[in-house]
């Protein structure tokens, strides 16, 4: 009787629960141990699951009672090169997925954008958020409570990087409703998406709050944050790295490679993600960015739930007259308001991750620091840049094919 | 010299681009020669990518210039036992995660819905979308378009299902701006997510409204759809499966086990997920349902990037109280407004995401078709609601704590 | 000693309420009463705010509490054309406001529009909602309820219309958060705004629901209504009318009138009001509908507050070329999701807005019934194009000047 | 043959235009003339509308092609104690509406705030924004303008600050979409609402801008700062002036006065006010903030088109438990986040408008600048208070009734 066997008993006697396991053997005897386990409760069979490419412990900090792991298709897109103010160069980008198509439309639409001279890129606001809830008396409080935060920041600044070594405290911005008081916590956390940084410095930096006001901390997160949901504060403000990508795709190549023109994907633009947004209430002015973030974001080991954010997106599209030319020019743009990218910490370790991170150049901390994740979001807005233009170009295309059948009627 | 390595050589000479590989060997091949390609463009190594545990084939229809796979740890949490309209019994949730302790959270929160004698769910609201955007004169036709169609409901129900077996048209909502016509279509797509069959249905009856009414199409997808963006849209009317889990945790448990009060809990929700996310100009009042949301699609092979709409949720807490007893129990809700979830075809049929769905005894088409994506809605629901909880309590509690503390002093 | 300085001594001497005087004295006296006292109270004199045109007790309705009337200077502006699915012929349009240069702006936007051959409009769809909130014990009985009302709409219909002679019950749209159930009724209420109609015919269909379900009603309205709050309901489905206006103004004319071309407006229309909007998180992508439609509102008596949902509009604008001509035509065009009007109760029967009521010719109930609050709709939206134009041009004209001018340099 | 008559004929002989008879005789006389004419085109009798109690050239600056005025019923509410930061003592409150029983709704729930002490309330954000659009050709050029006017703030202040004596500029924020460039200028406008002297100021900003970086002004308003629209941006950051207002009710003053119980008003304001508004996509967390601000708006000659963003309010209600006592406590606030008011210029210098600010005691500048208007916004932030307390204790106490009801069947 194996040591997983053994323990995949105990669990059905009982005897142990789900989450002890890894105090009673290594994490890749106990997962084995879950998988039996649960394959007994359930009549299935999780041998691929089970047939993972790491050691079990590399996803300690990563997973509680793990049995495997998931594994999602990878293809890579590209080359295309990118002229960011962090990325330089050429660039292969992975993403992982499993919506067909995806990976052919982002590759035809970096094709496009590399044939044109590359894409330009730049992160234009950059700030990890976390912002706690207060309980007050009442609005008198509320202001006094505010009035100190503002009049102590550089007291809140040091108990917030006490807990830090990379992490700087960029601002505080407060907003009242009543007898609640947030206080927005904005960082720079370089290459770490940021996320528990920001959270342990604010929680140093509330005990703070506590002690000289006469706030009482209801919960770290007030949901200004705000994390993971869609919202305007995020759409507007940003949080994470806000980053736009460009391109000027001359107008023989629209015809050429896209199978349009630029007046027909401006119109495509306009109807569908300017105007058809506007109508349905959204904070997504674009037509599927989130599909590209998603899928890069599987890759190179980021938080899965920020593509949330992540469609927080505007693209804009619009003619460029030449003079003495031809078919007018088309500049696409993609302004991603909230991206939350890392090169270290969180999923960016896992083997895969890691590797895919190595096809990009950017694994680990960059130099300085901030650099690589900063080139990271300007890659991923890239490739977001792409998907829009080849399906804007797909949508158009199809439009201008029918029109034509139509008119040969 | 192995067929892969002719084959980057190929590639790095120019004479093969990355996507023609497939037509020249099997995909297996082809996926190793573009790691042996990437690798030497990059310095890379993809020797964990490339260790995945599916024949290359079987992700065919789900990428496209495939390396091999992404691999994200999973987890299970559980048992549950779930009362819904579909859903039956207690389910193991398994979760594809790189965030430490989310498993954890939400284990010990689906153990105290348990305790509490499990979880109701129901799918309030069932419609998958597509809305094309069409071109008129002016709102003239406009308006003759939307008669027409309100008039031809049946004629355009009967090209839309023509091409599919299972999906049925459930209605077409029609959006006017300007000179701009937008009709939101809305199917039953059955176990199935349902974006491809809602969007070839929808093709099909565009070819009808446009060879009877003066409308143009412009884009197969306006964005009143809305796909993959954050719209209020959605979050009003719903999108895929609106679906609530409820759950009554009495008094004593929250003591107990969450180590707080039902009264703590519902201040922490009335100030984060209400009136934080209010302030916030949110969709989505919740704590984090869309980490239970990423983690539960990236392990049973769902659209990672229907995470943004997954968000769009609204978590409820009330005290309730009971005569002659204790403290009140806890009366704790979500409603996910737009959750899109199939049980086959997408990434479902990939071994490792099949596997997943086994486990919960969902795999593949229900019977009725249908119940298994209603049951799937179901159980990741009841798995956000365990997030919220603990998360909720988490913070409650340690409100309480310090709380203690200073009246200790 | 007159009555009122008889009854203001009463109410300073606290034996008399100011509600209390209506009982005790003509409204007119009341209210010069009130006067009395509150310029002694205060130390204001009231004298114009008493020198009102019309008898106290036309107003006896409309306000409590009166002491007399605010004064707003009105202004007209027109004739301009219109070609409405109700308006038709040349209408010249009362504005009551205060801030200068408004007047002056729609006049000449109606203006270029006559000149264009004026403005086409039409009432896409039309309903007054009100949205009472019930509590159930929980989803199962919140499925139950919504169940219910859909098997008994005729039912519930013959309730709510039993309270009103000219109202229609459109449809019931059900949602569901947690135990609260949330029910859309929908009216048609002809020339009345008809949120009195709507709420009092929901009030007793609501009657129904309480009896025959488990839901108990909570509040009559539960804000999905959603009455005077800036919500996506509105903005995407609609509430009171829905009506677009359009005009295509001459490229000639775009260039003598406006000062600009269609290249500009639609530059400024395209940065400003879609996406600037977009990246405001804003439900109003227009310039300044609120102006046109707070004016309208209060020259013919309609509900101020109204407003808000008056500001959900979209404008649009695009060159149109023309085969052999110069520059291009513009076509302009303004959709407003959720204008609530009437022509008949609420403010429209006091002395000065039915007169202004009368200089559109649409006093009264219309033939058929809701012709013409239907025309009020179309007639506003036209004044609302007209501003939306004259803005846009003003803004790019002077673009196009200073333009001109660091060219000259 | 009077003047007007003549001045009416040249208009009937297409020999004057509407606008052009301020040119040719006074502005009462022209006033008269319009009314003439207008008579004549419309068969509509002008009587009331030209019987208005101040001289038309009083309103010269405040409207054009004046025909007369618009009498609005007013009454007055209070008195009501109000401890603010700029607000002390007791007022009586002035409104102007035609939407019956609001100003008996207002009345009853300042009369209990009233009883319960008198209102607390805060201005807790003061800045009018204005943000124009700038067109650059990329994102290079948008970062590069985006720091030089971070670092050229001082030289921006001086150019805005010296179009105007009393206005400070608050710091710009600045916004980049793709290639347009939004930066959002706040400003201190002291007692007036600011909005003119805004705009002036950043315009002559704008011209330092375009001279020193590579942006070209597009539109002086690009809508993100944002006027008159449901915007987001002005929910979260505020426009105008932030405020909240607040009470304590006593336990059986909740009861008596408003037949209800605080647990009734806290149950009715989430499931409608928070949870409801969260459904319904909304920035107004509120019952009907805006009619209040309506109708104080209107009577104090502030700009109408505002109630638009005066409706981003939140209301919250929750119980305080008092030791050894009855019933609980209710606490009740709401928190207006753009209040846009003066006490000067616009329309406070009209006659009756200026009465209505002298009842208050807030006409024209305060001491130290900006007191009075900051004293005006948060006496109308009570004015809200109170109708949601009185309409919250409605619907909540029809509820109980109709409880009672079916219990004694």
């Amino acid at each position: 009787m194996t040591d997983s066997e053994t323990l995949a008993e105990r669990l059905r006697d009982g005897d142990l629960r789900l989450y002890e396991l890894d105090d009673h053997a290594d994490h890749d005897t106990a997962a084995e141990a879950r998988r039996r386990f649960v394959e007994g409760e359930t009549g299935a069979t999780l041998e691929t699951i089970g047939d993972y490419s790491f050691p079990a412990e590399a996803a300690e900090s990563n997973v509680e009672n793990m049995v495997g792991a998931a594994q999602v298709p990878m293809g890579v897109a590209g080359p295309v090169a990118v002229a960011g103010g962090a990325a330089s160069g050429d660039y292969y980008l992975p993403l992982a997925t499993t919506e067909g198509a995806l990976l052919a439309s982002v590759n035809r639409g970096l094709s496009v954008i590399d044939a044109s001279g590359g894409s330009t890129a730049r992160v234009t606001k950059n700030g990890m958020t976390r912002a706690p809830v207060f309980r007050v008396d009442g609005v008198v409080e509320a202001a006094e409570t505010v009035e100190w935060v503002a009049e102590n920041e550089p007291r809140l600044r040091a108990a917030a990087e006490s807990t830090t070594s990379h992490g700087e405290l960029l601002g505080i911005e407060p907003y009242v409703v009543g007898d609640s008081v947030y206080l927005r916590f904005s960082y720079d956390t370089k290459d770490a998406m940021g996320m528990n940084m920001a959270t342990i410095a604010t929680g140093e930096a509330c005990d703070v709050v506590e002690a000289e006001t006469p706030a009482s901390l209801v919960a770290l997160s007030g949901n200004l944050c705000s994390d993971k949901k869609p919202a305007a504060v995020n759409a507007v403000e940003g949080r994470g790295r806000s980053v736009t990508a460009e391109v000027v795709v001359p107008g023989d190549l629209v015809e050429e490679r896209l199978g349009t023109t630029a007046d027909g994907i401006v119109e495509a633009n306009t109807r569908k993600n300017l105007i058809g947004s506007a109508k349905a209430g959204s904070l997504g002015f674009n037509a599927h960015a989130a599909n590209v973030v998603a899928a890069a974001f599987l890759a190179t080991g980021q938080d899965e739930a920020h593509v949330v954010e992540g469609s927080n997106a505007i693209t804009t599209m619009e003619t460029r007259e030449r003079d003495g030319q031809g078919s007018a020019d088309l500049y696409a743009s993609i302004s991603l308001a909230s991206l939350q990218v890392g090169t270290v910490g969180g999923g960016t370790n896992l083997p895969t991750q890691a590797e895919a991170l190595d096809v990009l150049g950017l694994r680990g901390g960059g130099e300085p620091a901030g650099e690589n994740a900063e080139a990271l979001a300007e890659v991923i807005a890239v490739g977001a840049l792409a998907g829009e233009l080849s399906l804007l170009a797909a949508l158009s295309s199809r439009h201008l094919a029918s029109a034509h059948e139509s008119l040969g009627r």
